[in-house]
């Protein structure tokens, strides 16, 4: 176990690591069960040696056509990408790709949980953002509007993911803020 | 389009092939947003050449960790696996790995629909089967009891999926009936 406090900050750690050890504690806590789905490779060329595992001889990277993360919790799906930026005044749209807008959108259209973590690096400040925003953002976008969503609005409509010793992106205490919004709509 | 009748039948597509093509047809026609995931690499070598695309030079295949198949429909998360036995008496549980057992009892804890689609090839027959039923056999097996799944079991306990033409092995027909089952034990 790490014995410098220095150690415990998100410093030097990738939003993807993050996620993956804040995914590892959900599992092993059974609070949820959510994977990082695997890099799409086209492999082409497969060596069968004696004795020993198969070699992937020659393979491409091939563009995923979903997000980065899926699951469930608490019976609901749960979709997102993990996105972080060195900017410090908005999130550049050109982040996103026109396949996981279009993934979003669809989760989103099945009553899924569709979201992104988006990481302020300089900023150190982690946010869950749901699709919807995404999505307006990005449909404004297209018929010339901004090409960013302000860290403003971003602080305002989502939902900050503090930093917490086990599970370093906690971002379920964020979705329960989600749910609780959700239910209450609902009785409305 | 295939002109001949013959081409209409399940003869000569693997399981996965047809339900790769019932989820492309889904999503066409925004029934559902279910996808396989990729099988899982280590990669360890990438070859980066001027002008052409990076080449995945040493790679190996990793356990996956998860099952097939999952997405969302209806709001449910849906999470299965996809099996083909050659038998025509029973499924042997041989097919399905510990890791895949584990997977499914956590996706089932979280409300989520676990299950497999199992098809016994020289029958032509393909059926789902709640992923609370593999478990019960998956843990009698442990204690010492039958290795296998009868298959007049999974006749009677399981909905067979029935060969449909736009999608080969339409297993969201299948899914309402477990769905409407759900509901209707939760107004009992
Ligand atoms: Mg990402
Ligand atoms: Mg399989």
């Amino acid at each position: 176990p790490p014995s410098s406090k220095k150690d415990y900050s998100n410093r030097g750690m990738t939003l993807e690591e993050d996620i993956n050890a804040a995914n590892m504690y959900y599992v092993a806590r059974n609070l949820a069960s959510v994977h990082k789905k695997p890099t799409p490779v086209q492999i082409v060329n497969v060596d069968y040696p004696k004795r020993s595992a198969a070699v992937i001889k020659e393979a491409y990277f091939k563009q995923a056509s979903t997000t980065d993360y899926n699951g469930v919790y608490k019976g609901y799906h749960v979709d997102f990408e993990a996105k972080e930026t060195r900017n410090k005044t908005s999130f550049p749209l050109s982040n996103i790709h026109e396949h996981q807008v279009t993934h979003m959108e669809q989760v989103t259209n099945h009553c899924g949980l569709s979201f992104i973590i988006i990481r302020f690096s300089p900023l150190e400040e982690t946010y869950l953002l749901e699709s919807k925003y995404v999505l307006d953002f990005w449909k404004s976008k297209e018929k010339g509007g901004r090409k960013s969503i302000p860290h403003a609005f971003i602080k305002e409509n989502g939902y900050h993911i503090p930093f917490h010793f086990q599970a370093r992106v906690d971002y379920l205490k964020a979705l329960d803020k989600v749910l609780a919004k959700l239910e209450e709509d609902e009785h409305v």
